[in-house]
């Protein structure tokens, strides 16, 4: 037993279900084959009641024995040392899926939610868009030439970068054929297809147990 | 002789000076006290020139021996798990400190660029600004209660946490004595304040040098 402890919280509003980051930590859990449980900490008074475990408030955070840690780019960087299956040993490999893992936090997702929330708020053509379709643009020649990012194989690269281009709106921005078939095949993966499920089933527990509540 | 390669651009205008990113790598160099050179790609067609390298044609980017690596955050790590000094070697020490690089990359900088983007597109007021204010208001409580981000000590999340504050227009967003004190406390390093002036030095060499080849 690994003692692996993904937090997330104890229930969210319909939108943002299916995409809660405590999905790259199951996700790169069940590609490993890594046993984790999953515990809660309240969505109401988020701002404040955990800040102890989450200096801003969010999810997820992950223990791991005597270990914690926040942001779900570092708990995935602890997950993928753990397994060859999520970063290759070799050097070359695994400087490979550290740079996509940064590029996808750092080059596409600096761009992609800022933009995605801008465009929420009522300002679809904003002046991130022209940013946000060049940074897409140049993916798209990268994703062309390959079916993976790093090491010609899946890594916790392509978990991450396929998450953060998976978002609805992101995802339907232009049209880049060889993005979405990335997408696609890395999201057709069973292990996502089961942690998916999985979220789904937990924030519909949750809405159960609110309406037991409140009946 | 390490064999450490940061690659810069070969001039850029005057704006950017002293930000440009290699700065990130050149500081943990002199931090951990590894050898390294500066090479130089055209900043001139940058948007294509070096996608090879680079695929969204930004700088720096990092070769050691034969490895190869894009995006300053995977370069810092990289050099980080080369030397003690910037990343502790016990667990705990080590997951703080990947805790507060990711979290000075995708919880601080993932707002505060697209915010700086909008303020210098003429929109002061954007729909961004309450969520930055909000984060830098949270990382104000954690700067009130300790003099580094993790292990009590310098380490590369305090080097990339300080880079992503000390721009200026996110420096002088509001009041909050902590974080200046903190930013101040980084930046007062020799370490920086050497790749500070160096980076000044490389961009007016280039201008001397144009100026050269224009008469």
């Amino acid at each position: 037993m690994s003692g692996l402890i993904i937090w997330t919280y104890d229930w969210v509003p319909k939108g943002p279900r299916g995409f809660v980051r405590d999905l790259r930590l199951r996700w790169a859990c069940e590609e490993a084959g890594l046993p984790y449980s999953v515990r809660t900490v309240p969505f109401d008074g988020r701002e404040t009641n955990h800040l102890a475990q989450q200096p801003f408030g969010q999810v997820p955070f992950l223990t791991d024995g005597d270990l914690k840690m926040f942001e779900s780019g570092a708990g995935l960087m602890h997950l993928a040392r753990k397994s060859e299956k999520l970063m290759p040993r070799d050097p070359a490999g695994e400087a490979a899926t550290l740079q996509w893992m940064f590029a996808a936090l750092n080059s596409i997702e600096m761009v992609s939610v800022p933009w995605w929330f801008l465009t929420m708020t009522g300002q679809p053509d904003n002046a991130l868009t022209g940013w946000m379709g060049n940074r897409l643009d140049q993916l798209e020649k990268v994703l062309g030439g390959r079916q993976w990012l790093a090491a010609d194989r899946f890594t916790a690269a392509d978990l991450l970068m396929a998450d953060v281009l998976r978002v609805g709106k992101v995802r339907a921005f232009g049209d880049r054929p060889a993005t979405e078939a990335y997408v696609t095949r890395v999201t057709d993966r069973p292990a996502f297809k089961k942690v998916h499920a999985d979220q789904m089933a937990h924030f519909a527990a949750a809405d159960a147990k609110r309406a037991a509540a409140d009946s």
